[in-house]
């Protein structure tokens, strides 16, 4: 049966991967991590549209959407809230890194459990460490969400208190880019400023809707640098991931010292219009 | 029977790979490709050590040497030649970047077929371009040869043409870093110089026994940057690897141009004294 199952690689339930396939050998392909509510994950023609332009990056033909719907509805029912995991690699080759004249891709979904988020996060925030791992500038790569993520897993190894909810990674310049699992907005006044990726950092599909509401909410948007001296000066500092939307981040340790911030409205908003709550 | 067997995962032979393995999700693991020769890759205790130490940067737990040992004696009959690659990864993992609490790495043995190089090589040397795709610099994982390896793929898909043998990689000061699957020296005078690996690159166990070899050799080393304009205007190119041992670079192609050398001695004495002939 299909409820138990943990995943579907190319249609098939729970087949194990080829040793043979470059996202195994060389991190060659890229994925995606969604929210699934009513058996679809939320926001799926922009995760769709964005899979599909990572794997344009990078040489690879992802498959129709049509297959990967397909697998879902083998892997979700209509009632539960779940996480989707979607990676496309280029599939099997033989040693080396020259790209095989035909390829088939490999698709995998997988279905985990929902992450319990505290309900202090929604009230009161959350708390972010600054890493001292930064991230490699590669315009090549930058933006796409691919498989080589040795930074974020170094960066994530950098703390074991449970009370940090995420880590900012700053570049090479002290510029702050993103979080390990999450992108970042800082507001002044009412200016809404999140980093510009184009050296380094995945441009989340969950940034992109903020970017999109940000005159909903009010807000004039601005894609720039983000020195991490002005981000703690931010009159509010926002993440935001397809999992949990957006929290408020209360609290930053960033050597010796804590800046924070009092609770305040925006998150909430920005969940409430991303229909995250 | 063994002897048709492709690879050993874990101790078992021909068994795909979890779906969970942070080798897969994020190239969470490191890897060595040897020539095996006798049953055992040649210079096994230089690639066991390198195993080790780049596992350690990452924070993996290397197997011991007898366990490996055993996979190849397993994969490999004393009379062939042909290509071990050995991938360690961190294991099994739930979603997510942080590394579980108690890991279990994964170890892969495969075997190959040796490449057939072209007898040319030996006499004439090779040919190399010069890559449009740059490395980025990464401290923390530099000189490792861990499984992000995009940038390698990338920078292979630069060329179709099978007289070009490899692909020199630059940093984005335009200084040679290494080619996509080999080190780099160039000779000037009695100066044997191979580009500082700090910042990226892979420090491969050839291009440290030729270090080693220089005084046999009566060659100065020095590890320095290597600037291209410098590199196009050593007395003599040599690139590397486990496989191959060394060859020179005879032509190097660069934008429209193609700097030419004349068939020299270095490359053939380094084979010798590396037993690679």
């Amino acid at each position: 049966m299909t409820l138990n199952s943990t995943h579907i690689l190319n249609g098939f339930l729970d087949r194990d991967i080829s040793p043979l396939d470059r996202g195994f050998a060389y991190g060659d392909g890229v994925f995606r991590t969604m929210k699934v509510v009513n058996g679809l994950p939320l926001h799926w023609p922009q995760h769709y549209q964005k899979l599909v332009a990572d794997c344009a990056v990078i040489g690879i033909v992802c498959p129709v959407a049509e297959i990967l719907v397909d697998d879902l509805q083998h892997l979700f029912t209509p009632n539960e809230t779940a996480v989707a995991k979607i990676t496309i690699t280029r599939g099997e080759g033989e040693r080396g890194y020259a790209v095989p004249a035909v390829t088939m891709p490999t698709r995998m979904v997988s279905k985990s459990k929902y992450p319990q988020y505290a309900p202090l996060n929604f009230t009161d925030g959350v708390q972010l460490k600054v890493c001292e791992t930064t991230l490699s500038a590669q315009p090549k790569l930058a933006g796409i969400k691919h498989l080589n993520r040795l930074e974020n897993v170094m960066a994530r190894m950098e703390w074991q208190n449970d009370a940090v909810f995420d880590g900012i990674l700053l570049d090479t310049n002290s510029n702050a880019v993103e979080c390990t699992m999450s992108n970042i907005f800082a507001r002044y006044g009412i200016n809404l400023v999140t980093p510009t990726l184009n050296q380094c950092g995945v441009a989340g599909i969950t940034r992109q809707q903020i970017l999109n509401l940000a005159s909903v909410l009010n807000l004039n948007v601005v894609v720039d640098f983000l020195p991490l001296s002005k981000l703690l000066n931010a009159d509010e500092v926002i993440i935001c991931n397809s999992l949990y939307g957006a929290f408020q981040a209360t609290k930053i340790n960033h050597n010796e010292l804590t800046e924070t911030w009092q609770p305040q409205a925006l998150a909430g908003a920005i969940r409430a219009q991303l229909k995250h709550d």
